[in-house]
């Protein structure tokens, strides 16, 4: 099975969808740019989200639910809103369909909508409009809701997972009494996503801010974090909006301060979606499949029972249950394979491509021996162990792993961030892949002459690693610039 | 603030409205027939999903995600189906927004869809086309997926939670390789949902099948729990579907069975919604506000401090965080309501009409007596014990509290329940309201007659109390009937 997916070296972008696909992570669906989420991809997912929804609580906020569907006019009330978003909207015109006299189902033009409704691209506008209502007094602030929810934005190219026309996700949208607030609200949340990034999916991040052309539309600033993928692409991982008090005017919310005057309120909103789960695969997948870190793997250890008599198989089997009901205390999920119809080498190669961390095969000479064959995904190596103390061996193998596939992805990432100071350079560089880091003039318009002749994007203006302030020269224009960006082609 | 909520006896529906909204879980959006679920609603509703996912999966089943649009040719292929959701559905037409020449945001007529696309009113066709390419074996059967999602049905009238054009729901879609099987599935998941509306949200509920007016469009048999709301009326709480192959048919899913042959799949989809949020509310609610039942209170205990000087409240607050302490080590969600803007009564109302279900109060001079005042909203009685083993008295409440919800429900549904044998009777009992047991002729003439004649219908036949199979005459027509059904006026 795992020698059905293309290498990464040959194809990558190939590589990619069939381990998607053949993973069982995700499949498209008949309809145009949307996708099935399968259960292995969704149990993934559904870890995914148990860990951002708890941090989002310990940091106060609560989740909410608001409507799928928004007005046309509502859309329309955040002008730099409304041009990001207007070009991508699925429109639903009528509401109901009808049998016609040729016996055929069609949109019944009686039920047509006088205001047509968007499905939500994304909610500031219907929140903001809920808000309204729920801000009187300073007292009501600062407001921290989050939802999970499915958004459409109508992408004309889609990959599953990176880009796709449905998407799943969660967004926070937070209101407050002051400008200050609210940044530091925006800059609390990438931090939550950089902390998730790092310790839960195993990948280095950078964060940073976007520049103009990049900002979400309607925003201030964007912060992001940005992750790199084997092929040196970036991924945008999670972004996090200051939108200044842009939503309360076009939606007239406005609180009585503590000075008894009436003020705009304060806006951010943030969001991470189901596009991590490309990110996952794409930061740590092999020729082999799927490489998963523990802390997001729906199975720790799978155990592969290696017999051929039947009294061989139930030998076996026992001593695995044994195994398995401690790994189980221990707080690990445990499967035990024992389909009868496969070989071994065939269950061997599915967990492989499945990315299960920890792989426990037990054979009839383990048995004699008391040992048996304990295989790590990350590095695709065994060893023979005594099943007495393999429980600890395999729990505290979960850290070594996890750790493991978090430095390897940094020193990959490391390798791949170059100083660059010439024009030339860049030129040679960018077709290596990677990250760029280097001067440029602070300009839209050197932004976008960089992209058009090199399909390079600023993925960001580092804030926490990669900072380097100095006096130095735009890679393209040659003026004037005090710090470096992040220039890379980006997913 | 609880005084502004209407009385039951004044008139339920008002109640409803007022309680729903004033206690924070929902309130209308400015999208007609959509609700924004407010975060203490949303907290119970995560209650609710918690309880129901570890259900399913102990139960077998995979969460998976499908997508939101749907081919109107999709819907189209189940006859029955299409005809039952024809009506409701919200429809996309286009997939792009534009500026015209006014500088209008307009619907762009250049991108109309080739085949419109439907909001999803439930998934059985986009699942189904799926469950195509999955299905190829008796091996991959059976199939065991659940998804959590929004649905839109156009609902012409609508009451919060109980009947919105967007709501949440889940939907269990299953496949097996012989009918015995997916009649066992059906079953099996309604029996999970009684044992979730009797032990968790406390609501005695009475398993049935629908009469074939009232069946899942495109199903063979609807099971059902119907539960009774204290205004006499019924409420579907949940329903479970044997759809039988029509679902297999319709979209071409064979499978190669043990004996070589191909078989058409057989089929089950079973559901529930924020439509419990409503049946919670008017389950248990009272002229005060919300009572909620432990397992779903979002907020165990609340406690307030009673001071007046600020040397009184610090050593409230200190008792209180000590017995807090040791509340949330029980596993308990405790808050202490230190808000110093209010008065402590208008803090008991506010959380009496929240549902909370246990208060404790601390003043000077409890301080002094080594006591606590300890508030019951089941009840609605307070008692003053030593906070010396407070903590194991108010664990032990969750419980007590919990029992007492559903038996007091209980004692009320068995009170309104009539055996009623005559046509004047029925029109006379129908009018107080409750579940009439009676006689029918086992016809969809009569069943309309009777709901034309009294807006009361079928809402179960029985299958595990109340169940009285004997030889009898139908209420309405006379003709003979072989067992009673449940009549009622519903939501």
């Amino acid at each position: 099975m795992a020698k059905e997916v293309n290498s990464r070296e040959d194809n990558y972008s190939q590589w990619y969808n069939d381990l998607v696909v053949k993973a069982n992570l995700a499949e498209n669906s008949a309809v145009r740019g949307c996708m099935v989420i399968k259960p292995y991809g969704y149990a993934i997912w559904e870890k995914m989200k148990a860990e951002l929804d708890r941090r989002f609580k310990e940091t106060g906020h609560e989740n909410a639910y608001f409507p799928l569907l928004i007005p046309k006019s509502f859309l329309c009330k955040e002008a730099e809103h409304v041009k990001g978003f207007a070009k991508e909207c699925a429109v639903v015109t009528h509401y109901r369909l009808k049998v016609d006299e040729n016996d055929q189902v069609v949109v019944d033009p009686d039920a047509k909508l006088e205001e047509e409704l968007v499905i939500r691209p994304t909610s500031e506008t219907i929140i903001w409009n809920t808000y309204r209502n729920w801000i009187k007094s300073y007292r009501d602030l600062p407001l921290l809701c989050n939802q999970w929810a499915n958004v459409v934005r109508w992408e004309m190219r889609t990959r599953l997972f990176l880009r796709t026309a449905e998407f799943l996700w969660q967004e926070g949208h937070t209101a407050h009494a002051t400008s200050a607030e609210a940044v530091a609200e925006a800059r609390r949340m990438i931090h939550v996503y950089a902390d998730f990034a790092r310790n839960i999916m195993a990948m280095p991040v950078v964060i940073g801010l976007k520049s103009e052309k990049e900002r979400f539309a309607g925003a201030l600033d964007t912060y992001c974090i940005e992750a790199m993928m084997q092929d040196g692409r970036a991924l945008q991982a999670g972004t996090s909006h200051f939108l200044g008090q842009n939503f309360a005017k076009a939606f007239d919310v406005k609180f009585a301060n503590r000075e008894g005057g009436l003020d705009y309120v304060w806006a951010t909103s943030w969001g991470v979606s189901t596009r991590l789960m490309g990110a996952l695969v794409m930061a740590h997948g092999d020729d082999n499949g799927l490489v998963l870190p523990p802390k997001l793997a729906p199975i720790h250890v799978v155990m592969v029972p290696i017999f051929k008599t039947d009294e061989e198989h139930d030998s076996v089997i026992s001593v695995m249950n044994d195994i398995k009901d401690k790994l189980l205390r221990s707080g690990l999920s445990v499967k035990i394979d024992d389909r009868d119809n496969l070989r071994s080498g065939f269950k061997f190669a599915e967990w492989e491509l499945k990315g299960v961390p920890v792989r426990v095969a037990i054979g009839p000479r383990d048995l004699k021996n008391g040992t048996a064959e304990v295989f790590r995904r990350d590095t695709m190596t065994k060893e023979s162990l005594p099943v007495d103390g393999l429980v600890d061996h395999v729990v505290a193998l979960m850290d070594e792993i996890q750790k493991n596939i978090y430095e390897k992805a940094l020193a990959f990432r490391n390798k791949n961030i170059h100083i660059v100071n010439t024009w030339d350079e860049f030129k040679e560089k960018i077709e290596e892949g990677g990250f760029l880091l280097c001067h440029w003039d602070g300009t839209t318009e050197t932004e976008e002459k960089i992209q058009a002749e090199t399909k390079a994007t600023i993925r960001c203006i580092p804030l926490d690693s990669f900072v380097m302030e100095e006096e130095g020269k735009c890679v393209y224009s040659g003026r004037p610039s005090k710090r470096r960006v992040i220039f890379a082609r980006a997913y």
